[in-house]
């Protein structure tokens, strides 16, 4: 089946773990002829330069599903969940201590350092009985809304487009990228993906980061699939 | 001579007239052993991802010198002349249709859409009295104040490194980057060059962009310069 778009990753997918780009998977992405929807954690106006730098401008799914954008100067459309992270955020941050990353960017979660236990974090969310939770992507720690992720942002996208989910290939590596994988029509982890990630995944690259992107891509054209 | 660091332009210097990246021009700011600091009229937010991206984080001059960083989580340093700006931009857009663009990041400096007819804009601009200029830098049309660019940028980044402005090479393209051509110990002009900028440099590479940014670094390492 030759799918119609394809959603990836940008940390840990087509870069490497100091998220320097792959110009090997930069280079395979500028040749595809289907729309590529770049699918991030990170907050949008990254995401709109990764977009432009790579040359696949700029269908955007930026933290983690709670920012949407199909075009550079389109306004984004913005979920409402910030204020339950900023409770969670409340509680949690007077018993740990919690640096907030990009916070003036980011409109729908928190981001914090990887400084922090994590499993005593998510033990003390369990008991405030708010809709969050907290997934470590390897690059930051995030509280998010359980109500949004990667895989309700490609819903929307798939909308915005005009296709279904199944219309898309999804490309990931990390926890983060689970649902977008669930939902997409054929999932690919890079072979440096966390082991959830790969159970998510139709296809698992051999290589890992930027070169796993680069073979999943050769795969998909070879197979027809894109 | 030996020179000590690297400042460079982004647009249409490492990339195309899309913005994007050239992956030669990456791979070869990868392979210098001295700083690479990128210098943009563009916002920090883009500039902090290109730098990232390209694997030259985080020495930044952002928004034509109005915006500074030495470090990616590092408070930046911002210029305070955005008021006399925004007066500007109030006068001139009772008499012509402007489009403010990513205003919302942008801390020092107005940014339009390249929609309107810029002399028009100037002999309006002359009768203020204010201290500030448009430029048109062929991405966008910048209204800036006249006491802030790349090249007062470069001499604050020099102060923060512990170095003089003399100990940096410098490559760009465009009328933005005259200032920090000007007074940068070795510059460089790609040959996509605007002339006045060209006129600005000690070298003028015979290719255009990226192609021309990777010519520059070959050369200046085989001169010893880098």
């Amino acid at each position: 089946m030759k799918f119609k778009a394809l959603a990836i990753d940008i940390d840990g997918t087509i870069t490497d773990t100091d998220r320097r780009l792959s110009l090997k998977a930069a280079e395979k992405l500028r040749t595809l002829e289907v729309p590529v929807i770049l699918a991030t954690g990170n907050v949008l106006c990254y995401a709109r330069a990764a977009s432009k730098l790579i040359g696949v401008c700029c269908r955007i799914i930026a933290e983690n599903g709670g920012v949407i954008t199909d075009g550079f100067d389109k306004e984004p459309i913005v979920s409402n969940h910030i204020h339950e992270c900023e409770q969670a955020f409340v509680i949690l941050s007077k018993v740990l201590d919690m640096e907030k990353l990009d916070s003036s960017l980011r409109k729908t979660e928190i981001v914090l350092r990887r400084n922090f236990d994590i499993e005593t974090a998510r033990a003390l969310l369990e008991t405030t009985g708010l809709d969050v939770e907290i997934i470590d992507t390897h690059f930051a720690i995030h509280i998010k809304s359980k109500k949004i992720n990667k895989g309700t942002g490609l819903a929307k996208m798939a909308d915005l487009m005009g296709l279904k989910v199944s219309d898309f290939v999804a490309i990931g590596d990390s926890v983060n990228d689970v649902e977008m994988l669930d939902i997409a029509g054929f999932a690919v982890a890079v072979g440096n993906a966390d082991r959830v990630t790969k159970i998510a995944a139709d296809y698992v690259t051999d290589t890992t980061y930027g070169d796993g992107t680069a073979e999943a891509i050769d795969y998909l054209l070879s197979k027809g699939m894109l």
